[in-house]
């Protein structure tokens, strides 16, 4: 519980690639802090890490790493946010967690600070606050808006992952094989066992045996129905991953719930006016969103925005989006509760 | 004019990608040739190309190519199939071509053999048939049995494009960066401009500025009315480019024009009835149809096959297909045309 200093911050998995995210965010906002604790397995234990220029040991997580910290930043899969996350509120900490542990739970906010931080201002720390699926906070950025304007009916999503979502070592593998294939020599697999280089894949999660999509997917549908606090949006997602490192692609169709409910040009308004995105939407020019433009940016790029020609006037509508999925898919959209925990709720965190 | 001997046969564009892969093809199949000519642009005359262990001379294309050809296979792109098809009509050969220049013409026959092979039952050479467009033929080979089934009343595309669909050098240049970025030098990009290993971007063909759309996405549209001759059906697409070699990857999401049309147990009967496909639907190990097992292969990969959770039940369908850009998207369904007009009519083509 923070009172009148900056909040002792703890990053929980911080040699992940979301946790080194974290940090580069902290130190690009200047994140006000009064520590930074960074918390990762025993194996990493020692390790130290520069922060903003100055060195801080990697301690082993454990039930005593949580004593004085007001912001715990976790990220270090499900399984261990569901043993530590309830000791570091315990503890007196507010965990901001990037797992799904939480995220379903109907106690625990899950928040993209631009569409629905108002579902915070109820909170009152210590406690969990959920930070939503990396697809779902891209998708949303761009689709929250016109669902606020008109009403979503529908949604057709298939998606165009990064390897960033499968962690570090999935990026690693992907980098490995293009050197591996350069060189002539056998591509290493040993995080999936198939080749990623040149090749895509239906996403890496498990498939659920009563509809046949996958975690991803299921993510998508039930995160956005709490995210827009609306469960009548019809939704179905396929999602696949991508060779690219870092931002996830997206192609989203829409049906707005009235014949004529939204134009292209009204679509337009209502996306320029909308907070962390950015309309890239050339058609002369022929460029549109690509994930190495807003790979290392903040905002969700948008474009391809058309009238969907399948469906009647002003009933549809065809994007695709393109975010950083280590920033806003995870490390920034987390950050940015926090800040808003602390422009909003101060000393209640 | 074919009499009692096999085709002679000319391959223009011999030395692109799919002119490679007709080669390639024909060869495979053991494809009855009286003789084969290859024809390419004037820089490529006198280069020797090896088919079957003998050699044959590249001949420059010009207005006298075509005597005694029985079939010409076009593969060089609209303005070399404008110029030249009429010409190789002329001389009495019959074009099959794989360029955009003919396929909406009314009189021309646009055809994938296991689908509307019997549109070419009244053709009657010498004339022109055009060969569909890549992402249109790998789409339809799995939408068609449903189609024919049920009736597709909307189709959403979400496509996910190999570079052999750019040509060789588009091939060339996804290899080129890979071997540049393993060898930390600067990526070459003399083809498209910007960065293509580890990204993607909105198919590089021309928006048109009434509908937003780009050139790829229309021919989806359009193609898909004219091969199913049913125009009712609604379409809309995004086509994208990744950096995958040789075989596009789908994302199709149907809605049948009934409630409770088909139910998934029904689709996979129909889709493991019909030709040319291979079913790819493991999801207790989560394999599904990639890119790079469709590559070099003849069949169209489907998988992914559930009802869609976002309609009633019964009313819609996602699938994921996989097909090799190159051979069913372009040189092996023109041969396999080829070898319909042979089999079926014989002395007439």
């Amino acid at each position: 519980m923070m009172n009148d200093h900056p909040p002792h911050v703890a990053i929980v998995g911080c040699t992940g690639a979301v946790g080194r995210e974290f940090m580069a965010i902290l130190a690009e906002r200047s994140f006000p802090m009064a520590s930074l604790r960074l918390l990762a397995s025993p194996r990493s234990a020692g390790k130290v890490i520069e922060f903003n220029g100055a060195p801080i040991e990697v301690r082993a997580l454990d039930e005593s790493s949580f004593e004085g910290v007001d912001i715990a930043l976790f990220s270090a899969g499900g399984a261990i946010s569901r043993k530590f996350a309830p000791i570091a509120v315990d503890a007196g900490a507010t965990v901001i967690d990037n797992s799904s542990a939480f995220r379903m739970d109907m106690e625990v906010p899950l928040i993209v600070p631009e569409i629905n931080g108002e579902a915070l201002d109820a909170f009152r720390g210590p406690g969990v606050i959920a930070n939503p699926n990396c697809s779902t906070i891209i998708a949303l950025m761009a689709v929250a808006p016109l669902h606020r304007a008109v009403g979503v009916q529908r949604m057709v999503v298939s998606t165009y992952q990064a390897a960033s979502g499968g962690g570090a070592a999935m990026m690693a593998e992907l980098e490995r094989q293009a050197r591996d294939w350069a060189a002539d020599r056998p591509e290493s697999d040993e995080i999936r066992g198939r080749p990623y280089l040149f090749n895509l894949f239906s996403h890496d999660s498990a498939i659920d045996p009563a509809t046949g999509y996958n975690a991803e997917e299921l993510k998508m549908v039930r995160e956005t129905h709490k995210i827009l606090g609306d469960d009548s949006i019809a939704i179905t997602a396929t999602c696949v991953r991508v060779p690219v490192l870092r931002a996830h692609s997206e192609a989203i169709n829409l049906t707005f719930r009235e014949p004529g409910a939204m134009s292209e040009a009204e679509a337009r308004q209502a996306l320029a006016a909308a907070p962390g995105i950015r309309i890239v939407d050339d058609r002369a020019a022929n460029r549109f969103p690509e994930p190495i433009d807003a790979s290392g940016g903040d905002e969700v790029l948008v474009g391809r925005i058309r009238a969907d020609i399948s469906q009647p006037r002003g009933r549809g509508l065809d994007l695709f989006v393109c975010g950083d999925q280590l920033r806003k898919g995870a490390a920034l959209n987390a950050i940015q509760i926090a800040e808003w925990l602390i422009a909003r709720i101060g000393a209640n965190v």
